[in-house]
């Protein structure tokens, strides 16, 4: 199987249009999902699946699949859709990574490659709203309830494809999903690697924490009489490190993103400090031992301060998601043949389409490089030499896959 | 001279009534300055003055002075504005117990004590706006051009005493200025004292600082690859206690109130946090001392973290204004006959109208306890036994000034 690096990057060019950003030497794009940006390049990429030999099929959540004919096929893709103001990479890399694999597969006589762009993964109405249809994880009722900021509801949005979508696929078609994407972080930028493949898509926890202390005069209040609801909320986060010493690995995080003070004034003492407490790890063993020393720091604190410290979940827990172990041995295998000593094995810290099938099929991922580790922005950016040799490791991994 | 705890009590509840809160058992007031209920307060208080003998007469910025007969007096009083919804006690004590004083002096033969309510303490338009006037630290041109919340300018304000108000007086006339006040803070309710004599107004002195690290995805960038504006501000916060440990005393505080994190978003670590930093002292030195162990705890963190870290000052440092020693003195033995073992010698950490008088004469200044430490807020009050020492206290050392 050979994959052609020119026709794979003048393809992914060509997509980086539908929205492209004008500006001189930007790269940049503006293609969220369902709007005529992204259309048109849902029907641009009809075309080059019909060219392929692929048989388009878009399903009632403007999934778009490019069926390998034969009854079983591996779904190889990402997404098209862009965040507001996103990159040119972010899901489009897998799209175009998956067109050229299914292209080479069906040059080289097989094995069958599917490619599918999965619609609407950066959450205008959700997240992960098309592969959450799919895999029945969001039912169509409640998709039906979504609302995008701009007042779109999801019904308005599924009307603008009445005309192109038709009928569900049986995820028992594919038999498995291999999705390629950049990182989205640093790591193998700041190792100076190529390919990273992805042992698993970390679990998430989140806790909203409230600090109650007492409101006070910043003059009057002597500090010994103080209960400072900001003071404790600093404490808990300079603490939460050696909490965690005997827990977490170099791949755990933890971030306070966001904190309000009541009443948030530069002369009164703050009486109540909410924040955001939110951890990931691929191992849901070790996130519960981090929530075990999260609310045990909180109750100490509430001890030592006086003040009442509350907590609750903010969102459903997302379970830790392992890839299939065949996946990530021909991943592994083939990185080792295309880019020996330059890659590694790495959990995926954000969310992918992959998360919501790993239930229905074996899953696998790999990553390549974000320099700077940016996404999200138009800087996002990945050498041209790193998306190729991501093709070739897909291709290798494939023809092992058989 | 004796001051009559039944006619003095009387007074200050009718006081009250000028905007008090309908609401049962509450002791709220709404008494804005130059609202209806002020001003209407204000008539009602030139009227006991006239029946007390001393002169009415409002300034240009609506202080409102009850004039002893003869070229000299000593000044006496505070203020009857009030917050939005406010204490009945905050400013009112002072100037009820300044005519309870005027008259019993009067009553006594002697000496003469002239009393004043000044305008907008509580700063609909400023801070301190009617004493700041007075005092020539506020011109008249600059107050033309504050505007209150609600859109009400100082000129509109003034209109509506015009047909009251008369020409400013010379404070010269005056031989000093004595104001009681509520402590507003919780030292001497929770020492079960009944008087605190101040011994100055702590200076202020705030800065506004600025962390600058990098915004990243919460899930893709590894601790150790961070620099997250959030964990820097709060080892800042944490820091500062010891930073502190060889400089300051009990009655030395400092608050951050106010915090913003950018982006501000669960998922995305911090990368700019801004936050006020405000420090109190009676002493200018360790005023001094404490910004500088600020500045280095400051460079020594961005060394540390890699963060750039910015400060520059909000607002012009208020210098700390020592209360006269003679009338400290008086305060004191008077204190000491009255109440003896149950009053202290304290600072001011709020400000009041009598820091702007302190370059014009000899001022002094008396606290009496609020309970649980609380004001601005309906909840505000005292017992009438400590309001009734405070007065007794006044009076005696207003006969030891002469």
């Amino acid at each position: 199987m050979t994959p052609h690096a020119d026709r794979f990057l003048a393809d992914l060019h060509t997509l980086r249009a539908f929205g492209g950003d004008d500006a001189p030497g930007s790269k940049g794009v503006r293609r969220r999902a369902f709007t005529e940006a992204d259309l048109a390049a849902r029907d641009w990429l009809a075309e080059q699946f019909r060219d392929a030999g692929l048989t388009p099929h878009m399903d009632p959540a403007g999934n778009l699949f490019g069926l390998a004919p034969g009854d079983r096929s591996l779904l190889m893709g990402s997404h098209s859709d862009t965040q507001p103001e996103g990159g040119w990479l972010d899901g489009a890399y897998g799209v175009i990574a998956a067109l050229e694999i299914a292209r080479a597969a069906q040059e080289a006589g097989g094995p069958p490659v599917s490619v599918v762009s999965f619609q609407d993964e950066e959450g205008r109405f959700g997240a992960l709203t098309g592969s959450s249809l799919w895999s029945g994880k969001l039912s169509e009722a409640d998709a039906d309830k979504l609302v995008a900021t701009d007042g779109t509801t999801w019904p308005e949005a599924r009307a603008r494809i009445s005309d192109r979508a038709g009928d569900w696929l049986d995820p028992a078609r594919f038999t498995g999903f291999l999705e390629a994407h950049i990182e989205q972080g640093p790591v193998l930028d700041a190792a100076g690697e190529a390919v990273g493949v992805v042992t698993g898509i970390v679990g998430l926890r989140q806790i909203q924490v409230e600090v109650h202390g007492q409101q006070n005069h910043a003059g009057t209040t002597p500090m010994a009489m103080r209960r400072d609801a900001f003071t404790v909320a600093a404490r808990i986060t300079t603490a939460l490190p050696d909490r965690f010493a005997n827990i977490v690995t170099p791949q755990s995080v933890w971030t306070i993103g966001h904190i309000r003070l009541h009443p948030g004034a530069q002369s009164v003492v703050p009486g109540r400090a909410e924040f955001s407490l939110q951890w990931r790890d691929i191992d849901a063993d070790r996130l519960d031992r981090m929530e075990g020393a999260i609310a045990q720091l909180l109750r100490d604190m509430g001890d030592e301060t006086g003040c009442e410290i509350t907590w609750g979940k903010l969102r459903h827990d997302l379970a830790p998601m392992p890839m299939d172990a065949g996946m990530q041995a021909a991943l592994s295998a083939a990185a080792d043949e295309v880019a020996p000593g330059r890659w590694r094995a790495m959990p995926s810290g954000a969310l992918h389409d992959a998360s919501n099938l790993a239930g229905l099929m074996p899953v696998g991922m790999l990553f390549v490089p974000s320099i700077n580790g940016v996404s999200h922005t138009f800087e996002e950016d990945t050498g041209e030499d790193d998306l190729v040799t991501g093709v070739e490791v897909l291709a290798r991994a494939v023809e092992r896959l058989g």
